[in-house]
């Protein structure tokens, strides 16, 4: 028997528990913050177990998952860290690893067993009403075990995600950062940028948005304060890419103001484009 | 019975012709440029007729509808209007509409009534293999009279438009880029731009892509040479939409670096971007 502990059940804490509930010989605990999540919880069937005292549901646990927002899971794991048992592992599925890892991973070291992950599954959505048994099937896994993180440890993260149909990769946490920057980070950024360019403009143009404008903003109604934390928590690297977008499209702004062909560049972005699509 | 002649069968012109099999009385005629363009389209039943004899195609249109790559337009406008009957009406699906209403219109002056439309609608997808009958059904048509345009005429390429399931709206041809440029071209632009960004940063990112990503540049993978046409015969419009988005890019980065709070930012984003999602 495996023991589980969630710590948060929102979209993705949710989509774990519900995952693992196919998972013979797994028991899980849920631990929410509100009364009503657990309660919640309790009535989807996600967890064996669910309380709104974190000891009760971290104490018997093999592997602890830190499912919150990432400005909670310092003080999470301080209440964690006395409790657990010693050989304990714990991840986490914060959207920036360098700061997380750095922060978390001492707290553990005299008990417990810390590694990062950023499973790359998900939408717009939140809270647990959206969560899914079969989110994690196909996305990707980053696991960040950096210089000080026990090998075993990282084996035995990188096996629980496989299990949920992840595919895994393994990555320095800083190398993470730097990726999930111009994969995820940036392209939220410039969805709501995307947005609020057009409100100042021209607010009636939203009436005549087509299904290429909802796919490309879609990220834009992800949850604001989450967003917020994870893009000032990556700064430096979410603003290198930015500065980069800027360069490039001051290219494309100069292309076009020589009316010089742009179908190369266009071409070109094509087909990373549609390989990416023949890859996923 | 109505003769409507489709004049170049790919995305837009086929699924405008599979749409028209479903309405009594509705006689469709195709004119593709490629042999093979007309043989497909008679092996998919998609006109009564079809033929790369543009005079056979559009002699006996009451409704002919340009369906080309905008370059091509002028061309065909110029063969066609000799032919066409005199109170014949002529449309087009130009994701710009200033200057082709401005040099197409005079075209037809002594022959024939132009009106411009634009039915935003289609996807990154191309060629008469993506076509689909149900393709307009609840898509917005901008359809673009100018002083000099006929009322009447104005008001049939808008009934067309509605029978084919289109929320048809009406704009001066000048109004209409604005907006398609803040909705439609500087999107593709964007999807374009994020995709080299990420390749000149890091093309081993691509590998880490989730769903946000693909769905911010799906656009990306449309038909280069069709959108290096858009881009630049709309370029005073986009060029300024592109000015605003590094604007509001600059504004983020400052925030970000001076650790400035991000989330009113993303609420208004997200406030802008979730009301679309429910009226659309």
């Amino acid at each position: 028997m495996t023991n589980v502990a969630v710590v948060g059940p929102g979209l993705l804490g949710g989509s774990i528990a519900l995952a693992l509930q196919r998972q013979p010989g797994t028991r899980v605990a849920v631990w929410g913050r509100r009364g009503e999540a657990v309660e919640e919880a309790r009535r989807r069937g996600l967890a064996a177990f669910a309380s709104t005292e974190i000891g009760a549901v971290v104490r018997d646990a093999d592997l602890v998952v830190l499912c919150t927002p990432i400005g909670v899971m310092p003080v999470l794991a301080r209440e964690i860290a006395p409790i657990i048992r010693p050989e304990a592992i714990v991840t986490d599925v914060g959207s920036v690893k360098q700061a997380v890892v750095a922060e978390l991973a001492p707290i553990f070291e005299p008990r417990g067993r810390f590694v990062g992950s950023h499973p790359m599954a998900g939408s717009e959505q939140t809270g647990l009403e959206a969560a899914r048994a079969d989110l994690f099937e196909g996305a990707v896994c980053i696991v960040t075990p950096n210089a000080r993180t026990p090998e075993s440890a990282a084996s035995e993260v990188s096996a629980f995600w496989e299990r949920l149909g992840c595919r895994v990769r393994v990555l320095d946490p800083g190398e993470h950062d730097d990726i999930a920057a111009l994969v995820s980070h940036l392209p939220h950024l410039l969805a709501a940028t995307l947005v609020q360019t057009v409100a100042g403009k021209n607010g009636e143009a939203f009436e005549f948005a087509g299904p290429g404008f909802r796919d490309a903003t879609r990220v834009a109604s992800g949850a604001p304060a989450m967003w917020a934390e994870i893009l000032q928590t990556n700064r430096e690297a979410v603003c290198r890419g930015a500065e980069a977008m800027i360069e490039k499209l001051r290219e494309i702004i100069t292309l076009l103001e020589r009316a010089e062909p742009m179908s190369g560049f266009l071409s070109e972005a094509k087909d990373l484009r549609d390989r990416l699509r023949l890859r996923n």
